[in-house]
């Protein structure tokens, strides 16, 4: 068969990985593609920057749309929902180019569109390493385990977040702490945002939510609550409850509404999530026939995600047919939404108010009169006349109900500052 | 695109989930497989046995292989390497007809035949639900982790088993009781050898090896300890040192020579693998690029292997086009064999012997003999003139020398019974 020939759109982490990982392992990769794969062309932003590998023996390119000329597959790691990437993608499945990429948000955004433009001009669109890095959960989605009726998928999606979260419990060290240890070691960006407020947590449960359920991605329904509001004390409250905060992605399929929400949870500390620690990822699909399989794997880092782009690679060079989301995209059918108010759960619940007489008989009765049953009430030691946490925790209850309780009680004199609700997920 | 036709042949536990699931999910499997999907045929040993779905909604053949004259893809479940599943398989791709199999006994022994004539016959030979029911690690293998070079596959393959030592560390009680009870609950077979002798763990990794290195399937080259002559004791004993018993089948690339190995292992109680209980299946490849992925679930059952079937059936709709082993048969390498001998590792070693003045010595000094360095005995209790447990953990070790050394001590005049000894795999 005819080489496969590779163009290679933006040279940062990922992409020196990608071209070290398809040179240092070059005769296994073209004997599982079953044809021989040459570079035919790399671009990026800057020619000169400092990369770990050496650019020097693949044509280069100023301008990454001149590659569609020349090459079968584009290789697109420039990132971002919008601006070069999208324009790329799109000018090369036009041209019946195929893609492969690990641009989450352009998927998350656009993948509707692209998985019909490629279906038009038959090719493909591929993405395994748009999620959990190293871990084939994309391709499992949409082939190991399509038989089944999924009714929901959750995951630990962000690795800097989980990096964060570890360091927390295990330090006992504020956010803004940990988030500067991280920054230096080069496990967050210098502008976090996009990791620690849920944004690339959402961007991939946007992404399987359409896998698991065969409907539209949908990223403008997800509800994202980011890591930077937990304090040293979630931790402490949450260890002697016997639970780990993780930053949980759940897409949820409730009779055909679909609810997809990135928030920190309580997970037990005995759950398979639990042992999911720093940089790891882990996802865990509901299937009607399958139980429960779990995969995990590092979710991270330029050798992981290349290790996915390149298994992209071999499936485009073998002839992978698979639609993009797993149906054909007018077959992907628009979800109704699943309102978070409507979720019922256990809750944790953290206020920090005035330590004085009748203040436990005020918050009480608030929750009384939302219906809220109270499981375990903590207070620890006293501090007469200054602000202590008084952390609840619920029976099953309305995410609504808990949120105007909660609301209410901030809203009396005693309280300072916002209460912190946490779900806490007892089904893994 | 025209229907795709299926012939079902072998309609026991696995057979009858099978036709569930297509009914259960037929409109979305439709949707996944991209073509309407037709029961077109079924066949089994006895028609009026008690099934768990109705069969009379199909066309019944007497003689499966009639159904390849109708059908696209033969889907076999009735099991077993050789006889009737190996001349349909044989038939069926001879005619061009795609093969979906849960049957690993068959790709273990004459998976390489095969894989040659599918590809000759440009037809799928498909057998995710071969490896750990629903576990999507085939598929994963073959493309998701493919450009990886994986220098070694562990996983806890047989579910009968796990369940065995589970339930054995859990009460307490003797391997024999503990079986009689699986075989009640279905569980285990009324003959329970290929289960817990490690064979059809041994056929698993010769399968999953030929994936993750590209060589042959090789199941003659597999070395197989069962579990039955575990005994109470050495779960105590695991325990204390602090490490479950689990029976890990290994594929290990040392420099191009390959050990297969299924054994019982200690694992350390806090590790991925100590968490997979009961009937759970997990597998963990070490890979070039790709850190450690692990991916779990249920491994066995009807729905769970049905799943993994169905999964399949949809990938050969979709004209799925990889190759039946990752690479082309005729690129499959004849692996050289690494001798279990030449494992280092630390090692468990339980003696039998009698209660005397002199007998530590006795053991210290021949292993002392061999070069073997101990780094914990153990004696619980004193029963002078009667049979003890004396307990040796080695540091890193040669097995070879392990088993001569042992060899040795069975034969001191005070030793009773056959020593028991297990590799303490320490890697995960």
């Amino acid at each position: 068969m005819e080489t496969l020939k590779i163009g290679i759109a933006g040279l940062g982490t990922v992409g020196a990985a990608t071209l070290g990982l398809l040179e240092a392992n070059k005769e296994l990769i073209a004997r599982r593609a079953g044809r021989a794969v040459e570079i035919a062309g790399i671009s990026a932003r800057n020619r000169s920057a400092k990369r770990s590998v050496d650019i020097t023996p693949y044509p280069w390119f100023d301008n990454p749309a001149d590659m569609l000329e020349t090459c079968n597959v584009l290789v697109e790691l420039i990132g971002g929902a919008d601006g070069i990437a999208y324009k790329l993608v799109r000018a090369a499945l036009a041209k019946g180019v195929h893609v492969v990429t690990a641009n989450k948000a352009l998927i998350a955004h656009h993948g509707l569109e692209l998985a019909g433009l490629a279906e038009e001009n038959k090719c493909s669109l591929m993405y395994e390493a748009a999620v959990a890095g190293a871990v084939p959960v994309v391709g499992s989605l949409r082939q190991s385990l399509s038989a089944n009726a999924i009714t929901a998928v959750h995951g630990i999606l962000n690795g800097t977040c989980n990096y964060i979260l570890t360091q927390m419990r295990e330090t006992g060290r504020p956010f803004a702490d940990v988030l500067k240890e991280a920054q230096a070691k080069g496990y967050a960006e210098a502008d976090p945002t996009f990791d620690v407020e849920g944004i690339d947590a959402g961007h991939k449960i946007a992404i399987l939510a359409s896998l698991a359920f065969g409907t539209q991605p949908d990223f403008q329904a997800v509800h994202m609550t980011g890591i930077s509001s937990l304090t040293e004390d979630d931790f402490k409250f949450a260890s002697e409850l016997g639970y780990k905060i993780k930053l949980l992605g759940s897409a949820i399929n409730h009779d055909a509404r679909v609810l997809q929400i990135v928030e920190p949870c309580f997970v037990p500390g005995d759950s398979p999530f639990a042992a999911i620690e720093n940089a790891y990822n882990a996802v865990f699909c509901e299937c009607s026939h399958a139980e429960t399989p779990l995969m995990s794997g590092l979710g991270a880092g330029g050798d992981a995600t290349a290790s996915s782009v390149v298994g992209d690679l071999i499936g485009v060079a073998r002839g992978d047919h698979a639609p993009v989301f797993g149906v054909p995209a007018a077959h992907l059918t628009k979800a109704a939404h699943f309102d978070p108010r409507e979720v019922e759960s256990r809750y944790y619940v953290r206020f920090s108010v005035l330590d004085r007489v009748g203040v436990m008989a005020d918050i009480s009765a608030i929750l009384r009169d939302h219906g809220i049953s109270i499981e375990t009430m903590l207070q620890h030691g006293r501090a007469p006349g200054q602000d202590v946490n008084v952390v609840i925790v619920t029976h099953d209850t309305l995410r609504d109900d808990i949120n105007m309780a909660s609301e209410l009680i901030s809203r009396l004199d005693v309280s300072s500052g916002e209460p912190c609700i946490i779900r806490i997920e007892d089904n893994f």
